[in-house]
């Protein structure tokens, strides 16, 4: 199940940085770093938040998986392989503080943003960049804004957004087949130690919205945010249609 | 002074809309319409609001001689002439409801929003799209979220933005050589009759932000907003540097 021969002589040593989701260490590579997914559930900006037992385990998994088949299918991430059931071993990487927003249906912030249905389906893919800033309450910024900030220039942000559009394509698609929506989700990005611009982070549940197209089931973090009960039985769900399929 | 051959036949008829700044009168020709500045000002969305005996004679004066200076310039614009010291004659447009900000010097919104310093100039000038939704309180929109609500095309858009880019080059020269910095403008847009998307509404102290170069002060509607004083001084200022220049 696990790819642990990527980890072959490769030792985790210092913590470089912790969020509410996930450890960065460092490694004796230089090059690379390990991730630790913890169990930590957060929403409305960190205000809510809980432990919901082995959450880490399944967005470990799931992310492994979709990582790996961006990386069979030609997009460059910094993911080399799953190595534990909470560990993923990467190419380390200075992470944009940027994040790009996909969103193929009308759901959360967007709704009340522009007074729109909730579950509207939008003709094209509505896509959005952010500043990550908490004391600026993480605001959406143009291409003129990040270029103006220094956070990215115009061709990082080009870029950054049309690989937004390809994970799009493939993800819907591989979702799709397992009688999955990809309703929105969210990409960060980073430059690896040999200046390669790679997609980093993680894409799962928590940072995906996973909608279930027989009935319409939300199968993500809307489920904490919205108190709707059945958590972990929603990521462990998506993580057994996904390893089903690939 | 005054465009009054432009007038030769048209006669106001009913007022078709009326906003805090101007009001729009249907004429006689359907293809044509009569924009009446008043004296209102207002600030922080229309909460703070006040009479400022003849402001609409200087905007109208101001609006006259930018929009008639970027019809010679090879910009398609709604206006024919001025014809009363309030009054111009312009052709009918059905108003798209989004904005283009253009910014070349950080001042306002964008300085809370970024986090930035009042002042900072950009290297690129910055183009914001926002929606007109006073209830959504205008939020700042991408070419994506315009597209998905309906409101422009993505074809719109750019031409949208393109002209904000062309307007500003050719506004910040003329406005240089009277010694004025263009700080920041705000567009709107609309289609004739005969379906060309032209340039609408005003341009004017209440509509930018003018700074004085010599000495930094602003000749604009930040005076009302920020209670600086000598705001009809400004505005005739402004008045006087660009009739001396045309």
């Amino acid at each position: 199940m696990y790819d642990a021969a990527e980890m072959t002589g490769v030792v985790k040593t210092e913590r470089l940085q912790e969020g509410y989701s996930k450890v960065v260490y460092a490694t004796n590579d230089p090059d690379k770093t390990v991730l630790w997914f913890k169990d930590t559930a957060t929403a409305f900006r960190n205000i809510k938040r809980a432990e919901i037992k082995d959450k880490g385990i399944y967005t470990c998994r799931i992310s492994s998986l979709l990582f790996k088949y961006l990386n069979d299918n030609g997009i460059k991430t910094h993911f080399l392989g799953q190595t534990g059931e909470r560990e993923q071993l990467c190419r380390r990487a200075d992470v944009l503080p940027i994040r790009v927003i996909l969103r193929n249906v009308a759901a959360g912030a967007i709704v009340k943003l522009l007074g729109i249905e909730h579950g509207k389906v939008f003709s094209h893919p509505v896509t959005e960049l952010t500043l990550k800033d908490n004391e600026l309450d993480n605001p959406i910024i143009n291409r003129d804004h990040a270029d103006a900030l220094g956070v990215a220039s115009y061709e990082e942000t080009d870029f950054i957004i049309d690989t937004a559009h390809k994970v799009n394509r493939q993800l819907s698609g591989l979702l799709e087949s397992i009688g999955i929506k990809l309703v929105d989700f969210k990409l960060e990005f980073g430059y690896t130690s040999d200046h390669e611009l790679v997609l980093t982070d993680e894409i799962s549940p928590d940072t995906c919205r996973f909608w279930n197209i027989a009935d319409g089931r939300q199968l993500d973090r809307d489920r904490y945010r919205l108190d709707l009960g059945d958590i972990i039985e929603a990521y462990q769900e998506i993580t057994d249609r996904l390893t089903s399929a690939l």
